[in-house]
């Protein structure tokens, strides 16, 4: 066992505090990593808080990881110590199932699904895991990404989830140059978004109940802003998507934007884990056969697509560096949406094995 | 113009009656067609009664039809008279637009959409259309469809619109032999749905409120029957369903459907036209990239080929032949599902102008 040090809550109405704890000794196939960066993602705080109910304590959170290898397993062929690194929000899956056999390991149909990269039970002993809030962690090789030499690490770290969590549905429904692409909702997950939509040639629309993110909106690459709560510039955009994608991380009412898009028209969401705060009106869908879909993060092999895709057009996410003692403001800023548009820890500078 | 007699409504609280009007006599590419068969939709209710407060009266409806061409247009190659025709839910559309020109007339995207075979204001002249439950017909060549010769015509009318409403998304979803399909509700387009989905290899499974419908869902050809009000028949049959078909005509809740897709899976709604009864819940949704889909009727071409498909596998629809005077009774009895599985009025029989 290696001894570690992390940022953790014991209940759910505490704050993160220093955590001291263990990880296992790197196995032939595993990595181990000095954490150099972790991003601060929204469900980061909904697990802290156990609003899903399935928290289990110690609970020390943080799936955008970045670092650099400090020892490989004897069978582990692809990394070695001083590699730059990723870690997402899977550490481990079964590695059989007909998803995982396809690359889609989060969709991993093994008994215990997909190992998460914390308040995952670890296979196969069912500890729990711990993310990335911490001085290190070890993982299996094939859930360890390459990060491209080009890129800035801190802001890498976000494509870990919010990158790969909205790139996998904009390739899954094809999105293609020329086309019209509507992301609702600039926070974390949109404004990259809007970076990868704009890169893959998409022609971009940005739908946020912020008036003042427009000009940061326009900067990342979108053509237009429109306000949410505007019925009006709704309207007007009837029947002129091919695509739309909901990072809103909350339930809304999905009637509105399913009427943007064109025939065949897809609305995917990847931020609302839960009802709709409407019933979806099938006429509205069926007369222009239109499909409302969901996606969850993205498998590994595409995960390395993303993280190489942002390497050749230069993306990152836009990011707040800040000490780890901050994390408890962070979190309170990030649920009043005052991020500008990632918190990201800086690891390796704050949080030391004393 | 030609004199034509119908069974139709005045006022949407009165019962139908006979209604003598006029139809354009045919032009160049017209086709003037003796019905001898008209199906009974459920739409047909909904609109004598004004339920989508749509309806322009007098409102003669019906809109799968069959019957024997008696006269053609100049213009007309395809069609001579004595031939064996159907025409279904549209009699015109805009024929320029991207829908149209795509074979897609029923998203048709001209200022007034397609014109439907009734209740739909005739291009150029905006006066009303008038349906099936008539003795004549008169209509553009291109929505014509030719019936299969060994086809019995009084069960190839309802294929006009149950028919090729149920083919159209199976084919869209690009349903293939051996994939588990569910289809929801055993009605008018349930039945049709089980034996075409059946005949394009799928392994189908029928959900029904009504256990007495059991053996004729078998009979259509479903492998496997289960009650929709049984909770634990559902939840055994969870993720294990490739394309999943609700012909529900009225609102429900789609959730417990949601859950039996697979990974990937799609849920399409052809029949409940308005909102879910609750919210879709997007977690079910997301956590295995389901999508959830409406689909509308088909395109001209789409239902020449589901009544060629239809010929070649030997498909009609189960229906009970009603003289004309019925038809009153006849809705009732479909409003209360009462029907095996589709009235269809023997025009020929029991219409004729005085």
């Amino acid at each position: 066992m290696i001894s570690a040090i992390g940022y953790g809550t014991n209940h759910s109405y505490t704050s993160l505090g220093p955590h001291k704890f263990e990880r296992r000794a790197p196995g032939p196939s595993d990595v181990q990593i000095e954490v150099l960066f972790c991003g601060v993602c929204h469900s980061d705080i909904h697990q802290c808080a156990n609003d899903w109910g399935n928290t289990i304590y110690p609970c020390v959170p943080g799936h955008e990881i970045v670092g650099r290898v400090s020892a490989v397993g004897s069978a582990v062929t692809k990394f070695k110590s001083g590699d730059r690194v990723g870690v997402g929000c899977m550490v481990d899956s079964c590695r059989r199932c007909a998803s995982c056999l396809k690359g889609l390991e989060q969709y991993c149909e093994g008994p215990k699904g997909a190992t998460m990269t914390y308040n995952g039970p670890f296979i196969p002993d069912g500890t729990n895991t711990f993310g990335g809030y911490s001085n290190s962690i070890v993982v299996a090789d094939h859930f360890v990404l390459r990060v491209p030499s080009n890129l800035d690490l801190k802001g890498v770290a976000p494509l870990l989830c919010a990158g790969i969590t909205t790139y996998s549905p904009l390739r899954h429904w094809n999105v293609q140059p020329g086309q019209t692409v509507g992301v609702v909702g600039l926070g974390g997950l949109g404004h990259v978004a809007v970076k990868l939509a704009t890169a893959l040639g998409a022609h971009v629309t940005v739908f946020s109940t912020s008036p003042e993110k427009k000009d940061d909106a326009l900067r990342f690459g979108a053509k237009a802003f429109a306000l949410s709560t505007d019925k009006e510039e709704l309207e007007k955009r009837a029947r002129s998507f091919d695509f739309l994608l909901s990072t809103v991380p909350e339930s809304h009412d999905i009637n509105p934007y399913v009427k943007l898009l064109k025939r065949d028209g897809t609305l995917a969401l990847v931020g609302a884990l839960g009802p709709f705060a409407k019933p979806t009106d099938n006429s509205e869908v069926a007369f222009h056969r239109r499909t409302v879909a969901g996606s969850l993060i993205g498998g590994i092999a595409e995960t390395q697509e993303v993280l190489d895709f942002c390497g050749t057009h230069g993306i990152t996410a836009d990011v707040e560096v800040i000490p780890i003692e901050s994390i408890n403001d962070a979190f309170k800023k990030v649920k009043k949406g005052g991020v500008r548009y990632r918190y990201v820890i800086d690891i390796a500078n704050t949080l030391k094995l004393a």
